[in-house]
């Protein structure tokens, strides 16, 4: 850490008036000196979407007790764009993004408008993490997620992180008596079951919603949905480098 | 490959009206059974967005010679989950996405709905395959990347893909005579130094349009942005778990 107090990106995916933000705000300011931008609505499932062929509006935000806190039209990724080519006069020292209503375990890293605003800040080279409680619960109990926050925070602050990897921590949500504590572990092979329900209109034309249930592929030790289930926090460490090194050697023997 | 006709999933970001899907679809009818799900407008940049707020709708799209051709108002993992859970009987054979227009080289591969889509597939357990011409050109000549479809198509439809694994094709912008063969490796490290165009409305307000240009950080050797500038077509193996392995161990040293 230098000697300047550090600058914090906050922001989230469920929008400026989540409890979720509010809390990771919370968690956080003490820490440094915050700057805030978020969407102005919810923006689950929005992945790693970027505004293209729409422009974005930005408003300064009187939620918070800094000046520097703004809403978005955008999405998650946007609002990161937005922080460092628009807004801030020198990169973070941290980001930090949630705390999201709902699990982003897994691979619903993939899905996950709070961890793609992680991903975004360590492509930019913040050490950054999303951060996630597993309740959808509107008004759900933040405390023990908030000192997680402040603790991991302090951790990045002090250590950094490497080079493309941000942290992916998902808190359980359970009384703090059946709280076990945090372990660092690799993202579950898990996949949604989607199923659609089919209605029809007014106009007797068909329409689908999106739902299903998450099923863990695996049912193996060490990931974050086997610790999670067990009461525990977990950190999944996150690359952006897609790439399967495993698989080269294999596809280099085709014959193409 | 079994007994049966192969059954073979298109779909793209483009939208169903782009040359580059047509193109696919056609690469690829011969090969086997063709179902084509695609969006009914352009999602450049839709990463691996899923509508959960919005109603999706579906309808039989006639611009292909087949029945199962349908246009669809979600994003391109959208349609990969329709197709799958509404749409077809049993598990495709391979999952084809794109000829994108506009490579979806190195980081790339998180931005793109194209990618997202057979990201999606190989979530699901399908051989997935995207493919990328690198123009923008609405009308641009895809002859090279369709020769491209047809031989990586027949190959993953002989030798599967493994588990978690899906391709990401990128087919270089080149006269036939300066073309150069395929390449597999690795994505390279690169990123948006993005610029937003800022203006001003009709009430003086302002909005911004994100633009910016591609950086490649590392220049390194057996990348995709490497060969791709050196006339070949690119093959990345790519996969959904984005744990950072290597970043496992120093992580469980913090003492959080």
């Amino acid at each position: 850490m230098s000697d300047k107090r550090p600058l914090i990106f906050v922001t989230n995916d469920d929008g400026i008036t989540a409890k979720g933000i509010r809390s990771l705000y919370d968690a956080v300011k003490s820490l440094g000196d915050v700057v805030l931008i978020a969407p102005d609505s919810p923006q689950s499932g929005t992945g790693h979407a970027i505004t293209i062929h729409d422009p974005i509006r930005m408003t300064q935000s009187l939620a918070f007790e800094i000046e520097d806190a703004f809403s978005c039209s955008g999405t998650p990724v946007d609002c990161v764009k937005l922080g460092v080519y628009e807004v801030m006069h020198r990169k973070p020292d941290l980001l930090v993004s949630g705390i999201n209503h709902g699990a982003n375990t897994a691979t619903n890293v993939l899905y996950s408008g709070t961890m793609s605003a992680a991903v975004e800040g360590s492509m930019e080279g913040i050490p950054s993490v999303g951060f996630s409680l597993c309740s959808f619960d509107q008004d759900a109990d933040f405390s023990i997620a908030k000192e997680v926050v402040t603790n991991v925070s302090k951790h990045i602050l002090m250590n950094g992180l490497e080079d493309g990897v941000c942290l992916n921590v998902n808190v359980p949500y359970v009384a703090i008596e059946d709280y076990k504590g945090i372990k660092v572990c690799r993202q579950a092979h898990a996949y949604w079951e989607d199923r659609f329900d089919k209605r029809l209109d007014q106009f007797n034309k068909p329409y689908y919603w999106l739902t299903g249930e998450f099923r863990d592929q695996e049912q193996a030790e060490d990931t974050d949905l086997y610790w999670i289930e067990k009461g525990f926090t977990t950190i999944v460490p996150t690359k952006f480098d897609m790439t399967a090194f495993d698989s080269l050697n294999k596809i280099k023997n085709w014959e193409l």
